[in-house]
């Protein structure tokens, strides 16, 4: 440890220079404006890579975004473990709320703000800086694989081809995530699972084009408000999914599972005040680790129709559109599910109009068992570093690639995160704490450490 | 008749050359950066004013978009009709629907296409150009006054000022407005209604911001989906609007008024191929004209929320927002619905959100009746140019005005209008049927004559 934080404490402004030249690059996947940025910051981490002492670097082409590979192989005997992250962001808008630009890194009271900031720059940049950081104190006790890709944020369509076609090279013994957060710094926590994803668009189309609201309104069914009854219906009076059979597949926690959960530290004053709300809203019947981490939900992500712009305008709308995520649980399958909601969308569609139901990406709902020795070498690393045990549990938020893993490699992953809830990710002013940034450095050379002790 | 024809034939390509002219303006006043444009439409409109013979021509002055005035008084014992008009349009957007530039007027198959072409330029020019004919064939058989005002469609707010202040101007017998529509040329109708307006913006605030919809979903209500549930509780299952107090003012329509306004020409068939709809939706017990012209609506003309750009983000939107208008009819009042309104959004709104309502311009409904000499001089005008008496209709729109004038300067209006439902009025590919014009320059000196000769 003490060998760790030297190097930390020595090196610490360089730490931060490099990761905040990472964070300027806008590397937007969903946009295709910004393709050339997105292709600089592929080549900008594999020279990071070879920097750290990786070998066998390569931006490897895909039909989309490249993945950055690189290796260290010290010993073909000892496990091996294949880190994952992305280098791609979210877009950054709605511009205007953002108190600094969104891709020029600004530090505020210890915390850095930029998109990417935590997710996912800050966090796999780490991984990057403790391969370093092990190399240069020659403390690398196991091989180790980098896998970063440009598509996190648009579905990682290209990866599972990646990944199937490069089941040699990437042969490992576990994966290890840095995309998640902790409850905080002094009750840190480990993700035991995550929620899956189903993600759709939805369009209703009334008259074939937009009709003056007073010559037509009260004859023709107006797509907005058509619309606006279909979503109202999706949830009931318990806030409960009313879409017959959403449910079928869902395993519900045994009582000792939702002690655990609810035991973790929870606020709810500090919950609300942070975001400003009188009251929560969620399914009857659960807490709100419960309904965050357990129990699927169905949002409206976005959603807009007729006139939108400044002023006054007296349209009937021709139609209008929403964007509808679910979030999955186990064992609730991502395709099942769309296909559950888009039959159902197309069956309670009124006569007056059409609609149509266009999937996007998914991902499958994953819980890492806590008695693995990943899980175990993750539990030893952070309570080595942060002097206490981890708090085991359920992450709300997706990573389908997680499924593909164990699916294509027949591995595992850890989910070891340093980010924190207050960190805006996917909002205006994303920040990631330097704290973090540095205890994330200091902590992940102790999961190889323990890694490699338990796999002896 | 004959001399009427004679002229408009003589002149008929410098006719629609003018009215080209005049729609070539993008005199758009819902949005400041056609302010330039909106100037120069009222200057060309006094030129042509003076062009035709008025006296006093004058561009006056308002806190937002002049008002054009001009006159011709021949003697002050005969009777003064008072025109009315607007020359400003409507926002031309969406612009990727127009076929051809909406500020470039256009001719397919005999119809002009422009923002604008119907509402309200083709039809207030038809006024200035029969008044150009009468004094050009000495047939001006009244006084004439015209008002072209710059706000129509962003409410007028400053109409009612100079009304206010300009009664002894203005005085006059009867107020003369071409901004409506007829059945059809082979079914020529009138006005005898118009709905009133009730116009609000709505808004819906959850957490302070956007949230990342995996971590927070199913833990806070998203406001999107409770703008939904709030729209969506408007109207009840028989398409009754479901505000309590609502209808309380509503002054249903005697079953030989209901007789009468059925017994106009329609073509459900055609009503609805045209609008491409399988079905038409509406208020239960009630008719397409019913529904349109005698009772009140509410509709959605805009709704935003989240995120709605290209792909997919996985938002829990901070707000939704709404636009939404209502359609009065005697003896609603805007005012007073406008409050019912509000009352009634911020009660159903529940703790989980805070609610913003933001009202717009109103407008009361009208109904002018047939027994005035105003109405049977614009009867026997269109008897006399169609050749078939006009079937009384009751119209969906507002023009808010009207109810001012009765109460400002206490004379009836005329509605007299040559467009037809097709126009497109507030949409993609507005039009306006050469024919139609040439129609309205050829029966409006016939109103003037008909008016004349029933007031002595």
């Amino acid at each position: 440890m003490q060998v760790i934080k030297q190097y930390v404490e020595q090196n610490k402004e360089r730490l931060l220079s490099e990761l905040f030249d990472l964070l300027r690059f806008p590397s937007v996947s969903a946009d295709p404006k910004y393709v050339e940025s997105v292709l600089q910051t592929a080549d900008f981490v594999a020279q990071k890579l070879r920097d750290a002492g990786a070998d066998n670097v390569e931006v490897c082409t895909t039909a989309g975004y490249p993945i950055v590979y690189g290796e260290k192989i010290i010993d073909p005997k000892l496990p091996t473990v294949l880190t994952y992250g992305h280098y791609d962001v979210q877009p950054p808008d709605p511009l205007e709320l953002w108190k600094t630009p969104p891709f020029e890194p600004t530090v505020r009271d210890g915390k850095i703000y930029a998109r990417g900031a935590c997710d996912d720059k800050g966090q796999f940049y780490m991984h990057v800086k403790a391969f370093e950081l092990m190399m240069q104190t020659n403390t690398l006790p196991c091989n180790i694989k980098f896998m970063i890709e440009g598509e996190e944020e648009v579905g990682s369509s290209n990866l599972s081809i990646f990944v199937k076609a490069n089941t040699s090279r990437l042969k490992a013994d576990v994966v290890l995530i840095s995309d998640t957060s902790m409850i905080s710094m002094e009750n840190p926590s480990l993700e035991t699972g995550l929620r899956g994803l189903s993600y759709l668009e939805v369009e209703v189309v009334g008259p074939n084009r937009d009709l003056h609201s007073g010559v037509y309104g009260g004859a023709v069914a107006n797509p907005a408000t058509i619309l606006a009854k279909m979503i109202a219906s999706m949830h009931d009076e318990d806030n409960h999914i009313a879409i017959p059979g959403f449910y079928d597949d869902v395993i519900e926690l045994t009582e000792a599972e939702r002690s655990e959960l609810n035991a973790a530290p929870y606020n709810e004053e500090e919950y609300k005040t942070d975001l400003d709300v009188k009251e929560l809203w969620g399914e009857k019947g659960y807490t709100t680790f419960e309904r965050t981490g357990t129990r699927p939900t169905l949002e409206v992500n976005g959603i807009w129709g007729g006139y939108i712009g400044e002023g006054a305008k007296t349209v009937l709308p021709s139609k209008a559109n929403a964007k509808i995520s679910m979030r999955l649980v186990p064992n609730q399958s991502s395709d099942k599910i769309t296909e559950l909601f888009t039959k159902h969308f197309e069956k309670i569609a009124p006569p007056y109009v059409k609609v149509k139901v266009t999937p996007h990406h998914g991902g499958e709902p994953v819980v890492t068992p806590t008695d693995s020795i990943a899980y175990k070498a993750a539990q030893k690393a952070i309570e080595e570093s942060f002097g206490k045990k981890p708090i085991p549990t359920r992450g709300g938020g997706s990573i389908p690639i997680v499924a593909l893993f164990e699916e294509v490699l027949g591995i595992k992953t850890v989910l070891m995160g340093f980010g924190l809830d207050s960190d805006a990710l996917h909002s205006p002013n994303e920040k990631y704490d330097i704290f973090n940034y540095y205890k994330g450095i200091e902590t992940i050379p102790l999961f190889h450490k323990h890694y490699a002790e338990l796999s002896k």
